[in-house]
């Protein structure tokens, strides 16, 4: 067993994939150059778009997707691989080439955002690992980015580590900042993408105190007034009064945690301005998703924080993307059985626009590359070559300017909360 | 930002949490004694049972939960602490005491599942970590535990790395062989854990190949007929005629991932006996969970696979746990604004069980020990003590042994897959 706190990234696969390159290796057929795509074959029910997101993350695990000496002992004596094939493993490196659609690109059903070209064996060993990143961070970002639009230029916090394993946390920070969120409550988050954190107190802070006064005083003390106190924990109506006292009418923010949130909001600006902290904006939070908040756009709110719902794809925990043989040596391959048709042959995407910049359709092309037009995209981009990743990926900062630029360019029906089609259509040309 | 694979631990952390113990160590409440508890304030729509899981896991990371300078240089410069309370986290490391369920242990709303001792400061930096763990791996569990029930006897394989993050797919695989699957695709699991893998090959193996057969031949060739051939690529039926012709009748398995299930399995078996295959087992997998597993229980199905549903919760994917501050120096505290009232005090749980061994109810006594009767058991067991865990923690092994006993214990109804309420109630015993 292994003790360290990481997996190795190699064994982050499914055994199957193991199994199939130890029998193509033995009969030929592993050096064979196959062409593997990811593509959903619909979206989550009722949503109008899906957004690329893990495209950073997978390309800095793949760089780490290499065997040691413990990772073959145990794939030797677990019966996985046999001698011939841990030799093989041993000098493993991906040597192929990736291309897909950007991080914050947007996708639809059949959209071919990610294109893994080379030999059977090199690519295959990739499946779970581009598909675990792929589908759980566009999950999330998919998530982040309607409370995006239902907060309505309101800034929103992710404060969801609690609610999923600890390490996937991290990647849904990311996603959520991608996708427009302004801050997270993650520190892993901050120290390895750079990412704004924020926080102040719990609840927890106040009833360790001998009274609220007491908690505010102390924070006050610690972080100026330039903070938030959370009012809550007892009676927010004194709770606000109490903010108020202590840390006077230049208090930054007061945070409501329970109750009902537009009801509250309203009293508590009435108070607060009462009180003559005018400028003391009101933060909101509990168990809020893209529907609450939507609903919450007339209240007297500044900023929100968005837990459960968005670490858990609000209601789609998963993408639904797959990985599929579709080229083997430039023949297209497809699998033919019942409620999973496929379309076989390496995919050209092109996103076509109107002169105003609305999206008309995307294009996808088979073994060709279709026209471009004065108004039409290339989706996908070269991402890594010989195995290498390309120069100049984009930042995290430039794929959350991708993704609301494409957010601005989808027809306005596409921007909806309620369960609908696809916002735009996906044409295959043959 | 921060290059290595894996989080520094002690970042997993909600940055409140950090800011609460600096203004606690300035204002000297930092050391108080502290008692926290985590508890769920309800199951998830419908469940019956939730299932602890996790706590191995949980402890395992602990060990790891210190700070190394890239750790205190980004708090600094992030501006999440000063000076003094730096100096305070260079040598921090939890001296408390943590008691619980042991893992495997069903639990219901109210039941403290986790008891965290020791000063304010040391145990509220653990919040989000100890959160994190339990609620994605009790999440799991309880979902794998309800398609264990509806397999009735028949094994199920984890398959659903690829739909879930990269690292959480490990602890998947963990807490759904702890809730009784046979067997994961996921190597890494099986490396860390021990768990056994299994897997042989996907629809791509055959496309790689020129026609199906001499799919099934290269994989006969290597893994001999003690394997599963994959019969859905082209047609079913020619499928397992292939596979028989080139397995022979004694092939071990063959497995069916689309079309009706169980109208697949019927003439598939059909098909395999008039082969003279009639030990030859029949594995299926396509969205299955544990209602999809339940209507299967007339079909000739050997074997199940799962994967999206068991990963993502199957419609719960976070367990909502909760940890609370509950005790200060020995005195209760609550938090008391509206809609999520919770009991100060810590806690004591004891199971009553008839004679016969069924559970009767759950009774917890706040800050005493209730008297335990003959057919009466302790829920709690010491997991840390002054930071270090101690000798002899269950197994996974026992652990998962200790949750078969406890859902044949529970009254009958609350292993209907139907919704309903907790299958146990439990009492506050003031």
């Amino acid at each position: 067993m292994r003790n360290s706190a990481a997996s190795s990234v190699p064994l982050l696969t499914d055994r199957y994939e193991y199994t199939m390159v130890e029998a193509a290796l033995a009969d030929g057929t592993a050096s064979r150059q196959c062409v593997f795509e990811v593509f959903a074959r619909r979206l989550p029910s009722g949503r109008r778009y899906g957004v690329v997101a893990g495209v950073g993350r997978l390309i800095e695990r793949l760089a780490d997707f290499g065997f040691d000496s413990d990772d073959i002992e145990y794939l030797r004596n677990s019966g996985t691989v046999d001698d011939n094939m841990a030799r093989w493993l041993e000098s493993y490196r991906f040597t192929g080439d990736i291309d897909g659609y950007p991080e914050g690109e947007l996708f639809f059903p059949g959209s071919p955002i990610l294109t893994v070209t080379g030999t059977f064996a090199e690519c295959v060993l990739l499946e779970t690992l581009v598909l675990s990143i792929l589908n759980h961070d566009s999950a999330i970002a998919a998530a982040a980015a309607r409370m995006v639009t239902a907060a309505r230029g309101r800034p929103i916090i992710e404060m969801g580590s609690r609610r999923t394993h600890e390490d996937a946390a991290v990647a849904a920070s990311r996603a959520s900042y991608l996708a427009g969120f302004s801050t997270t409550s993650n520190l892993a988050a901050g120290q390895r993408y750079d990412i704004p954190t924020a926080g102040t107190a719990a609840h927890a802070f106040t009833l360790l105190h001998s009274d609220e006064k007491a908690a505010f005083a102390s924070q006050v003390a610690r972080l100026g007034t330039n903070t938030t106190l959370l009012v809550d924990t007892y009676d927010i109506s004194q709770g606000i009064r109490n903010a108020i006292e202590v840390a006077g009418p230049s208090l930054r923010a007061i945070r409501i945690d329970s109750g009902d949130l537009h009801v509250m909001a309203q009293q508590s600006r009435e108070l607060l301005d009462s009180l003559g902290a005018l400028d003391t904006a009101i933060v909101v939070s509990g168990d809020l998703d893209e529907y609450s908040i939507a609903a919450l756009a007339a209240a007297p709110v500044d900023l929100y924080g968005a837990g459960t719902a968005v670490v858990t794809g609000s209601g789609a925990p998963t993408a639904g993307l797959v990985f599929k043989l579709v080229e083997v040596e430039g023949r297209p391959v497809v699998k033919r059985s019942e409620n999973k048709a496929t379309v076989g042959g390496r995919k050209t995407a092109v996103r076509r626009h109107k002169p105003t910049g609305t999206v008309i359709e995307e294009v996808i092309a088979l073994q060709t590359t279709p026209e471009l037009g004065a108004h039409d995209r290339r989706l996908q981009r070269a991402l890594v070559r010989g195995g290498d990743p390309v120069e100049d990926l984009p930042t995290l900062d430039e794929s959350r300017a991708h993704l609301r630029d494409a957010l601005i360019a989808i027809p306005w029906e596409g921007l909806k909360l309620s369960p609908g089609d696809p916002a735009v259509p996906v044409t295959i040309m043959n």
